[in-house]
């Protein structure tokens, strides 16, 4: 009897260390992939089309899933949870993430036209507040007071780590540039909760399956990109021109950490998801000093602190329950 | 009954209202004080000795005390809490505060050999974290965990907000720098919570008094700053040299704002105090964008989201006793 009164406690658990296992793959992964890009940078401008990598990153994600899914039937047998069920109804609800990050990623080469890099940036922030709103209303789970104290000063102690000498510049931005951030805030907001709220509609379904087909409409809506942005390269050049070592390593890295979304979306939530990312752009900075020799500002050592208290509190704030 | 039991509330009521009173007191008086020096350093560079307005400051504090206790005998008569006492074991005490002070000031003029203007205005921000310590220790009240957050998210805040592109020059400076600005940040820090001791120590005895044995010794404190510093200066051209109307306005703004941090200190705590002068320190920026036409950074309103945030986590921090 004591074992069995003691199961809920071990599932709890295991529950919570898979979280922060997903959490800290997802913090590596999203370090690294800023550290990919900086090198990428510092190596040579981008010459590859970046619509192809991101096609290539959906079918990588696409295949890996597919490859875990074909390992479990083998293992344990098809069942409800893993059947790749083709019924429209459940297969209608995966392509509007990915139609609103299309979206989204229009929206960006509109932005800079009102707004520059180092402002845009800043004005990513936003997606943070917008996160925890969305988070809200269509999750319907509350944040308390305290974890809401914690997700403002996240935001602003993340655009402090990132602030430099132009970033005042984003105060004089156009209406327009504000409107478009905080549209495209909403969106990126938007399409995360909106994949939580899928991936945790059937808990006991398996990630794979919900992963194949988020993935597959990835790779629909970015052949549609490539049509439309990089066709005429695509056909002179060919598809992978341009294509070096550091490109093969950044589209693996972002497929790997496409698929820890995924887990931090089923296994903890987006409000994690958002710390987590957070974190990673700390480290990253911390890992650039070693790397390529950047120096901290003492507006970045002021963000961390915001930053870690912002956790702290996050944690402290949901024990009361 | 009814009337009687509700007595405490009321009583309560009355100390909440003139406890927020004073606040705001003070922070009005400390944001048009740095108004006052912005105004004065626009109207040509300090002409006046320091240490002679130093002196008058306190000699005029003394004798608005004075005044305030000449009245208070007239109507009430000369009671055991009200009386000028002279007595050793009584009046020991009072020194230990102006000579913190003096020995802090005296600091500050080596500190400039290795610390920047702008940089010495950002190391004073530890004075918060300081206040905090020695708040803690010496006076023994406990801060709740979510007040210390709030705490280091005011130090972090306040010095978010005061940065400007020459503020990274600080993180260079020399290990002696850092070492007397924590050196200096201690004594402001002891010495703050000091008074709040003595005036703390027997609450029934009249503010007026107790100001009057404290500003007696920043008189005599400060009559030796002038000797030792400003000898000559006021021996050839004049005690007086320089002054002009701004020079006045401080000298009576000083005065007042130190009577007012001696009420803080009375009814509410050198927390609340370091919260007032913060909150003023903003308020100045605010109030100098439409005096001097200045204007706002990214940093400042960050800086200043950071510091609401942490008004509201101490006072919801301390709900929970």
């Amino acid at each position: 009897m004591a074992a069995i009164g003691a199961m809920p406690e071990i599932n709890g658990l295991r529950q919570k260390s898979r979280r922060s296992f997903v959490t800290l793959i997802l913090t590596f992964l999203t370090s690294s992939q800023s550290i990919l890009i900086v090198w990428s940078k510092r190596a040579g401008k981008y010459e590859y089309s970046v619509t192809t990598a991101n096609f290539l990153v959906e079918a990588l994600k696409c295949s890996l899933s597919l490859a875990a899914l074909i390992r479990i039937w083998r293992k344990d047998g098809v069942t409800d949870d893993n059947r790749l069920s083709t019924t429209w109804d459940e297969v209608k609800v995966y392509p509007i993430p990915a139609a609103l990050y299309l979206v989204k990623n229009l929206l960006q080469y509109y932005i800079f036209a009102y707004v520059d890099a180092p402002g845009y940036q800043i004005l990513k922030n936003l997606n943070i507040i917008s996160t925890g709103i969305l988070y809200q209303i269509i999750l319907k789970r509350k944040l308390t007071e305290i974890q809401w104290a914690a997700f403002i000063l996240l935001c602003a102690g993340c655009t402090t780590a990132q602030l430099n000498p132009s970033s005042d510049h984003v105060l004089q931005a156009p209406l327009q540039g504000w409107v478009m951030a905080i549209v495209m805030a909403l969106l990126s907001g938007f399409a995360g909760v909106y994949t939580e709220a899928i991936i945790k509609k059937r808990p006991s379904r398996n990630i794979n399956v919900q992963n194949f087909w988020l993935y597959v409409f990835g790779m629909i809506f970015n052949a549609f990109a490539i049509m439309t942005q990089d066709f005429d390269t695509v056909m002179n050049d060919g598809f992978f021109h341009g294509y070096s070592l550091i490109t093969v390593l950044m589209i693996l890295n972002h497929a790997l950490s496409g698929i820890a979304v995924s887990m931090v979306m089923k296994y903890a939530d987006n409000i994690v998801k958002v710390y987590s990312t957070s974190v990673a752009m700390l480290l990253t900075a911390v890992v650039s000093v070693f790397l390529f020799g950047f120096h901290l500002s003492l507006a970045f050592f002021l963000g961390s602190t915001v930053v870690s208290v912002a956790i702290y509190l996050h944690s402290t704030g949901k024990a009361r329950r």
